[in-house]
């Protein structure tokens, strides 16, 4: 690097680059329908390694159809830096969540480009295969193969509503690779990404350090009581779930209450059977979202979830059972590739926070086997996975140069 | 009647008509699947008439596919006195819901036949088209036209999740009668049922005489948020629906438990949008049955639910709305009716227990032209609308028997 001259990015570019890939898939309301393994997909991937090439870039596509675009480094034998996130998004999704991470990795692949520098490693940047799960369960599928979470077979064999398997369709796209979908030495992995929350925005600040990822369980319960007529059944001869659950919804809140600001818990998911407005239930399905950044406060949350579900349902007399659908651990992502953001943040001169990421990202499964760490920058609103995302180029580009150097700041 | 020798319906008689109607539609489980206007329907229709028939009933089919089976009286110009209930059944329904009305009408005319006893009135069994609502909505469909609760037009036109219509259904499985579905003078209607509930049962009593019908409301409650994502949006960051439902719900039973044993709230619906784990709802709905003998009572029910839906709403900033999915006032019978089964009961030694029906039945329309009053008797645990539906035989015959002395008792 020159000195005197730090290397920035080109924002405008990225910007250009960014609203270029939103055309694809792009839905009426201003946002992207680009499903993992359609042909919305096979499109964005196919403009991704047409710009890698023009940036000449090496491709290397895996078993899994994650893409590698590899920028060769000086020093013999050194293991890749690895940058990227998805391209694939929710059915309506935004122009930001993924693409963000993608585009600015090639980004920083054309500044080197310009610039003429040459990094001591190689740097990639990657696509990692569905991550957002929302036609493929689960999510995440790229990464989790890489790194040995999930099994190739397992991840080939799932299926979407209409029976596609993955592999026939990451064959049908162009996308089934004959690389082995599997870590090899790599020195870090940096995924930038817009936060998908409030707080950067509220904070004022232009870049989340992230430190890790919050722990996150997704917990099933199931209250069974006895269904009967609503009209001829005295309210004192019922066996009734919701009774039940009209005592520990309150008090799982109160829960979560006293663990703020960290513990987050969602109840997204409601369902009773037979569902009639004159019928009591004999069956009620609540679907809880529980998450803490703390391992062991994660399992207290669960312990004491599981007290009050079981005290409700016994005071009623009811069957109850709690089921762990998710358990993903929290995160701590390796200290020297953290302190790089944080180094390369404060050298662009960035108001910046240190953060716990909300989400799960690539980076979670990455970090299993690789030192990862994760930008964020703002998005509108904390608004994601809604064709509505908005994020602000200037935010882009900032997190775009502290991505960049981050990575000069490895050395 | 002769002197000293009280007439009496035939139990065996009346429970051999129950069973082999119930080889209609039987299903493995030892219900009965009878949905309205299906095939089913049109055997348990013609095997109802064959046997009307063949105790020299008179036939008449109006444009509701109403069945009316005439025995004449003997004074001239006499209004009828019309028994019965329904034939149709629900998907999984049981053999006595309904059916039990139209075979203790049947007894009661093939009684009166054997004993040659002459009614100063026509008698009429009566069989109501679709009481069920389990195929085609409303429920009652061919009482309310015929009491002028509905259009017949409107009836007409409803049609099942094929789209198929109520009209066509009829003329397919001949049942479009060609007589106006419309009330006549009528001296009075009686119905016999099954309880469908446990009071009966717990009181060790044989024979309900129904004073009336409980006022039901169907109310759904919606609340407005906004979704956001359950990891990256913090606790106090949310207009989460389910915050305000929580509060709501344990005041709405405690509402209800504050006016026992009367009043009845049952919350057997509860709809989340998107219904994900990671995702705050924008939108939940609850669907809540809310009833009461009372009229005055129910009103204030549902001020009260109103409120509390509101305060709970405005605590957490969200939008909502209280729809009025259905309201059926409450309905007292004609005393003259009640009174004339309370005495059938007794001149029968029966132990009774004056009781408010919990559900809706086609009495609650007819004895809005007509004066009316029903008779219940035990079901085994009150369980209904269910394959496993059980009646004592002994429980029936003391039900038909009662019909019979309550016709007998008008004199």
């Amino acid at each position: 690097m020159t000195a005197g001259r730090p290397l920035r990015t080109n924002g405008d570019r990225l910007w250009r680059s960014l609203m270029e890939m939103a055309e694809i898939g792009a839905t009426p309301a201003g946002g992207c329908n680009r499903l993992a393994l359609t042909e919305a997909d096979r499109a964005a991937r196919d403009l991704f390694v047409r710009w890698c090439e023009d940036a000449a870039c090496r491709i290397r596509i895996d078993t899994m159809g994650n893409i590698f675009a590899r920028r060769e480094g000086s020093r013999a034998g050194a293991a890749p830096v690895l940058m990227g996130s998805h391209l694939d998004t929710q059915v309506t999704g935004g122009k930001f969540d993924g693409v963000f991470g993608v585009l600015a990795a090639l980004e920083v692949i054309r500044t080197l480009n310009d610039a003429d520098h040459s990094t001591p490693f190689p740097v990639e940047a990657v696509v990692w295969t569905n991550e957002e799960g929302a036609r493929f369960s689960p999510a995440m599928m790229g990464s989790a193969v890489w790194s040995g979470a999930q099994t190739r077979e397992d991840a080939h064999g799932r299926t979407d509503t209409a029976s596609r398997r993955v592999d026939e369709e990451l064959l049908r796209i162009g996308y089934l690779g004959d690389h082995p979908c599997v870590a090899g030495p790599v020195r870090a992995f940096f995924e930038a990404h817009i936060e998908q929350g409030p707080v950067l925005e509220r904070a004022g600040r232009q870049i989340g350090i992230v430190t890790g990822i919050q722990g996150i369980r997704w917990l099933e319960i199931i209250v069974e009581g006895t269904s009967c007529h609503a009209g001829t059944t005295p309210m004192d001869a019922r066996r009734d779930p919701v009774r039940a659950i009209a005592e520990m919804v309150p008090a799982l809140f109160d829960m979560a209450d006293r663990h703020q600001p960290e513990a987050r818990l969602t109840i997204g998911r409601f369902n009773m059977s037979p569902g009639a407005y004159n019928t009591v239930p004999n069956r009620a399905a609540i679907g809880i979202d529980l998450r803490h950044p703390t391992a062991t406060v994660l399992d207290d949350l669960t312990r004491s979830l599981e007290r009050t579900v079981r005290d409700a349902c016994e005071r009623h007399g009811l069957a109850f059972s709690v089921r762990l659908e998710l358990d993903c651990a929290p995160v701590s992502f390796t200290p020297d590739c953290v302190d790089a953001v944080q180094r390369a943040a404060d050298a662009c001169g960035f108001a910046s926070l240190r953060m716990v990421s909300g989400a799960a990202h690539d980076a979670m499964y990455v970090s299993r086997v690789a030192p990862a760490a994760m930008i964020f920058v703002p998005c509108e609103g904390g608004v994601s996975h809604n064709e509505a995302e908005r994020a602000r180029p200037e935010d882009l580009k900032a997190g775009c140069d502290v991505l960049l150097g981050a990575i000069l700041e490895l050395g």
